[in-house]
This record gives C-alpha cells, sequence and structure tokens, in this order.
C-alpha cells in the first residue's frame, strides 16, 4: 500500500507537515501499545496477528468436500459478511458468491428462486450462533433446501464459535465447522477463516492474500513517515481533530466497490464512540464525480476525501471516432481516462481546498487485497489509539438488539417498552 | 408518502414544534417563489411539472421497435443512469437492465463479455453529447457489437438534446431518439424521458409512475405541516443549521438501495455549495445497523437519520426451530422481523438523543416510487430556497472536467498544468 499525503498539507482543514512530526511521538507510543497487544493476543490486537496466526490449509481443508460448486451462499450480516464479500467483490471467479446479509423477504425469496440450491454451497457465519437475522434466513434457506429436495447437510458449513448453536448444529449433522478466530471483532475479521473460506471456494491464492498482509504488517513502525498504514490513520486522525468529521472513501475501480462498504463498518463502529468519530461516506470514482464531487469541493470544510487505486489494470482501447469535438478520445484508452479523472479530481480538490489522500496499490489481485485490507485495520487501530477509544466494542448496537427482540416476543425488555411510546408529528 | 417528524422535537440536534411553526412562514413564501418558477418554466423548476409535461406515449412509441429484449444496456454517467437505475432496481421484469456508468476498463469489458450482444437494447444518454465517459463507453459498445456480427444501428436508440453529437448520430442512422427535456437538470431528470425510457422496455408503468408523482405535486402547499414533500425539505433544512450536517439515507428494503444513491446525487449536487449543505450518507436497513448504527448513535451529534420503508410489501414465514434460545423466531415472518428492526432502530436513535424521520410508502411499486422520487425532489427544491442556493447548477465540477480534457490531449487547459504541479509527502 502507497500512501500519499501531499494534498492535506495547507488545505482546508489541513495538517501541516510539523504537525505531523509533532504527533509521531504519539505514534510511537501507541505503536508500542499496539505491539504489546498483539504479543499478548488480547481482544481485537489479536486481528493484527492475522497473516501469522490464520492458517490456509485447515480453512482449504474444511471447505474441500465442496468441489467446484455453481455458487456459493453467504448467511451473516455485518462483519460475518462484508469481508468475505470485499474479497469476492474483488476478484474474478468461475464460482458466484452470493450474501445473505439483510432479511427483506421480497429479496430473499427473490434471491432463493434464482440461487441453483443443488449446487450452492451455504455457508453460515455467527460468532454467537445466535443472530436474529442470521439464523432466520438460515432457516428459510434450509427449508427452500428442503422444498427442492436437496439435502442441506450435503451442502453447509458452518463458521462459529467454540460453544452456541450452530456448534451444535454442525455436531449433529457432520457439517464442516470453522472457528471464529479469539479476539478478533467482526469487522477486523477478514484475514480469518470468516473472510477466507468463500475466498477459498472460489480458488482464490489464500497464501497470496495472507502475504500482502504480511507485508503491510512488516511495515509498522514507530513513525507515521515510515509506514503506510500508520500514516493514513494519523493523518485522518489529525484532520478529524482540525475539522474534517467525514472521511469520504472513493476508489476509483468498480471491483473496490465493496471495499468502501467494507471500510465505513471498519470506521464507523471502531471509532464512533463517545461523542467522537469520523464519519466515513462511500463513493466510487469516477462515478460519483457526477454526484459527490460539487458538494466535496463547493460544500461545508468538513470533508476528507480517500482517493483510492490500483497502479495497474488490463485497459481497453477507446476505437477512434469523427464524432465532434470528440477525438481527443480515440487513441487512448478507458484506464487513461479513468487516470486522467483521478488526477484531476484529486487537483481539482486540492485546487478547492479540500485535503485529500492518495491510496494506491499494485494490482487489484489477491496480494493487493491483502495489503490494502490490513493497512485500513492498522489504520484504524492507531487512530482509535490517539483518539483513545475502545475501538474493539460496539456497545450502543445492543439497545436496538433488545428492543427488536422483546418486539418479537422473545422476552421482556423495558426497550421494546419504548417502541410503542413513539412520539408522533405525522403529515400526509 | 408519508412523513412523521415526532422523532426530531427535542433530540439533540433537534428542532422545536414551535420552530417549525416559525419557519412555516418562510416555506410559504418558498412555496410561492417554487410555484411562479414551475409556471413559467423556469430552469430547474420546470422538473416539478414533468408528472404533467411527461409524454408516456411519446417514450412507449420510441422504444416499440424493441420488442421484449433480453437486456436494456444504458450508457450514461450521474443524472443520466441514477433515475433509470433506481426505477429499475426497485421493481422486477424480465427484461435485465444494465447500466455502463463508469469508465472502469476491466469492469466495461467484463460487462460487455457477459451481455448477450444480439438481444440488448442501447440506450445512450447524454443531454450535450459530448460527456466524455459516456461517449467513450458508447464507442467501445458500438466496436463489440460490430465485433460481435451485431448491427447496433438495429438495436440502439438515444436520449439526448435537440442538438449535438448524438443528435447528429440518431438522424444519420435513423436511431430513434428521445429529446431531454429543457429546463430539467440530469439529477432531477427520473420522471423524464431519461428516467422512463427503460422502465418502458422493462415493461413497468409509466402511467402509475406519473399518477404517484402528481398525487405527491397535489399535496405541495404553502404550510410544511400539509405536505410531506415539504415536511421533509423544511426539516431537514431546520436540522442541518441546527447541527445535523449529515443526513443518513437508509431505506429498509433492498429494491430501495439504489433509491439512497439517487437521494445523494440529488441532495449533495443541489444543496452543496456557497460552503454549505447537508451530507447525504447512503445506509440500507437492517444491514447497516452491523456497521453503521454504533456511530450514529454514539459519535458526534452532527446527524440526522432518514428511515424509509414501504407499509407492505411480500412476505415469507420463517420455520418453526428448537435451536436454543431462538423458538422466539419461529411463527413469525422475515417481514415481522424487519419490521421490529427498523422501529426498534428508530426507537434506539430517540432513546440515544439522535433525530430520524420516518418515511413510508404504500408499496414499492410504480405508483410508491413516483411518489417517492418526486417528494423528495421537492424537498430538496424548498431546501434550496431556505438555504438561498442555487439549487439547480454544478459550478464545482468543471474543474475537474477540464483537468480530465487537458491531461487527454483534448485542448489547453490550464487545470491541466495544475495536476502536474501536485505536492507529494509519500508513504510507502
Amino acid at each position: 500500500m502507497y500512501v500519499d499525503l501531499g494534498n492535506v498539507l495547507g488545505t482546508t482543514p489541513g495538517v501541516s507537515k510539523e504537525a505531523l512530526e509533532r504527533l509521531d511521538g504519539r505514534v510511537a507510543d501507541a505503536h508500542e501499545r499496539i505491539e504489546q497487544g498483539r504479543a499478548d493476543s488480547e481482544h481485537g490486537y489479536a486481528a493484527l496477528n492475522l497473516p501469522e496466526t490464520t492458517d490456509p490449509d485447515e480453512i482449504r481443508n474444511a471447505v474441500s468436500r465442496f468441489e467446484d460448486p455453481e455458487a456459493v451462499l453467504t448467511v451473516g450480516i455485518g462483519g460475518s459478511a462484508l469481508g468475505a464479500a470485499t474479497i469476492s467483490e474483488a476478484l474474478d471467479s468461475d464460482v458466484d458468491a452470493y450474501y445473505l446479509d439483510n432479511v427483506d423477504p421480497e429479496w430473499v425469496s427473490g434471491l432463493l428462486d434464482d440461487l441453483p440450491l443443488d449446487d450452492t454451497v451455504v455457508n453460515v457465519v455467527s460468532r454467537s450462533g445466535t443472530t436474529a437475522e442470521t439464523l432466520a434466513n438460515f432457516l428459510v434457506v434450509r427449508e427452500a433446501m428442503d422444498s427442492a429436495g436437496v439435502d442441506w447437510t450435503e451442502r453447509t458449513f458452518v463458521t462459529t464459535g467454540e460453544e452456541g448453536n450452530l456448534r451444535d448444529l454442525a455436531d449433529k449433522h457432520d457439517l464442516p465447522a470453522l472457528p471464529v478466530p479469539d479476539g478478533v471483532p467482526g469487522r477486523f475479521s477478514a484475514l480469518s477463516t470468516v473472510g477466507l473460506a468463500v475466498a477459498a471456494i472460489q480458488g482464490h491464492d489464500l497464501d497470496a492474500l495472507l502475504a500482502g498482509a504480511a507485508d503491510e504488517a512488516d511495515r509498522l513502525s514507530g513513525s507515521l513517515f515510515e509506514s503506510p498504514a500508520y500514516a493514513y490513520g494519523a493523518t485522518t486522525y489529525a484532520l478529524d481533530r482540525r475539522g474534517a468529521s467525514i472521511n469520504a472513501m472513493m476508489p476509483y475501480a468498480e471491483s473496490l466497490e465493496y471495499f468502501a462498504e467494507w471500510f465505513a463498518q471498519l470506521w464507523a463502529e471502531s471509532l464512533g464512540k463517545d461523542g467522537v468519530g469520523q464519519t466515513p461516506a462511500r463513493a466510487l470514482g469516477a462515478t460519483d464525480q457526477h454526484s459527490q464531487l460539487q458538494l466535496y469541493r463547493a460544500g461545508p470544510r468538513d470533508k476528507l476525501v480517500t482517493l483510492v487505486r490500483p497502479r495497474e489494470k488490463q485497459d481497453t482501447q477507446i476505437p477512434e471516432t469523427d464524432l465532434d469535438g470528440l477525438s481527443y478520445l480515440g487513441g487512448s484508452s478507458l484506464g487513461d481516462l479513468l487516470d486522467a479523472e483521478f488526477e484531476a479530481t484529486e487537483a481539482s480538490l486540492a485546487a478547492a481546498d479540500c485535503p485529500n489522500i492518495r491510496v494506491e496499490i499494485d494490482r487489484v489481485d489477491e496480494r493487493g487485497l491483502g495489503e490494502l485490507l490490513y493497512g485500513m485495520e492498522a489504520a484504524c487501530v492507531l487512530y482509535g489509539e490517539l483518539d483513545t477509544v475502545s475501538t474493539f466494542t460496539q456497545p450502543a448496537v445492543e439497545w436496538g438488539k433488545k428492543a427488536a427482540r422483546g418486539l418479537l416476543g422473545g422476552g421482556d425488555f423495558e426497550e421494546a417498552d419504548a417502541v410503542s411510546d413513539k412520539v408522533r408529528l405525522e403529515v400526509e
């Protein structure tokens, strides 16, 4: 991963080289704390050890009984789906990957109608084995397979904790069961069994994914000027403190559209607490130049834009044309056009005084993805240290879970009572 | 469209009923200005007349030569694609709709490889006929059809202005050509030829779409308490002024995921200028409860969440289960679960003092979509009036267009020179 901070120096908000140098002492302290956490396999910090602790053979063996299926369907939500989806959306495969990460009934039944259930592998992911959305969807999927005359026990595996419903189910029906690693929150689990089982089924190179991540881990150091991941984490933190409360993540590659979703969870759930936290906004280049750029350049001075691109890609030539005023396109390629738009947008943000950071990888391949995912995780952990928040927890989501459970008759919860007390001011 | 403002009263930030009543005088003035603009068919305001001025027969006739194709491919970007995509993603059809709205070469060639080019209709959309991304992609598509032995002139239509490249091309090859209506910026064109031609090919009911929009237009009035669209526009404006600089648009329906994209363009490009403008953040319920909710509840007090749902939907029963602790799910449906999550999230935001607005339509069908799209457009126009911005322009995107064109050798532009002057601070 390559990070270029040039366009945050002197923008509004912005941060000076001198300020980054002053911050670097705190980066050294934070790095020491992080390294200690990694050495002790502390909760959360253990995620940064995944390049070493994940065993790709264990994953490949667990799914080896599913030979060359037409599709793989992951039933999971949040961190149980986003890491795997980021990898499968980024890389080509003959095995199609689908994700049941919502409980919209029309969408669920539409997807099940379209899937070749007799040639689909089902991957149920929930650490606790009790996530309501995931288990409800699994029950629906299982029934659909039964109805289609498909033996679901032959086509299902689970990724779950040491105990619980899904573990019991696996034992009872002799399903392959991958463990969710200890100490790794869902949003940091892309490089574990949670994110890599689908990649294995799709035939991707797990070793290269982990090697890319290990390379990025090797670059962690006590100075933000020596580690791309820390350069990104420290600078985004410094910019937030100076008013860039929004971080627009804007990859210039369709294959990285899901990466922006993954990043949004990582950033929001890890850093959004105690009244602080930078808000991630998902964008996509070049498309969103025609949607969000007006706001980024001319709106409030509360934004940082992160521009991500691969340095190399397969290209497509634009045919020559005699269309009026468009001859300049002929002889160029779509890749040239996309690169020109990337650099033009970057410069146009700088010209409008809007801070922006360039993040690059060599290619959108296993190695590049490993670097990018690990790099952003380490950046997030550093940011959390600098902002003294509890990076690895998400206490604010519990309230709604209890309320929903109460509403469905799953127990007495005072939160459910609050729902019926809703204040109304209706306009129809 | 139904709007419930109850959960913005007394939150932080929040707005009181009394403040809304005080604002209502300005809503009346703004309504008068808007009605005058509509009566004069002024630039931008003319968009709010589309339910009357769009002729569905003209659209149906233009595409009538394409009988029951397998797919329709729209080549367009920004407002030339998002309206049509919002409708086609929301409604089921046997005709698949695709959108080439980016110039990523790997993605473009991948999509063209997968498309049945001999049974695909191509819809090229650009008002000026010179949009670089759209024309470059069209040249690539045309060549791909030639290479596949498909006569592109038999399968292509254009949606464009009265003059320009695409109009000339249509004249030369006798292609159907739909006019982009005068005075309607791209992001307000969903209910015109630009948004409805694909819907016609997909067999959707254009009359119902326009009737839904007309219903919403009929509800515009001099008081925010009488018009759902103005209730939404006035309240989001008042909340922004009180610190809710981010508006998270969170539909609880997979079919409305694209609607959030469309809304993000409408809001960002219309209102983001002069240093003001609320930043739209795209979200999706229930999925993003496991991604963004932690931040919304516990992060900075700078957010409003808009929760959107259809009141009715096709449902799917959750099978009974003896899985430990999950028996409460059996007997419920996925729709019950989704509704419980919606209401739980709404209440959990209120309990955390985070303002939220409920927006509902009866169903995700043509009529409901017409209401929703028109309602949000009118809300945006009202917001723009209240904030005294130039709602219908997007001047800040020109800089980057010139720079990109200069980089590709399409003329001398000083903006292109700025690109090579980039300041660098690289960490590798």
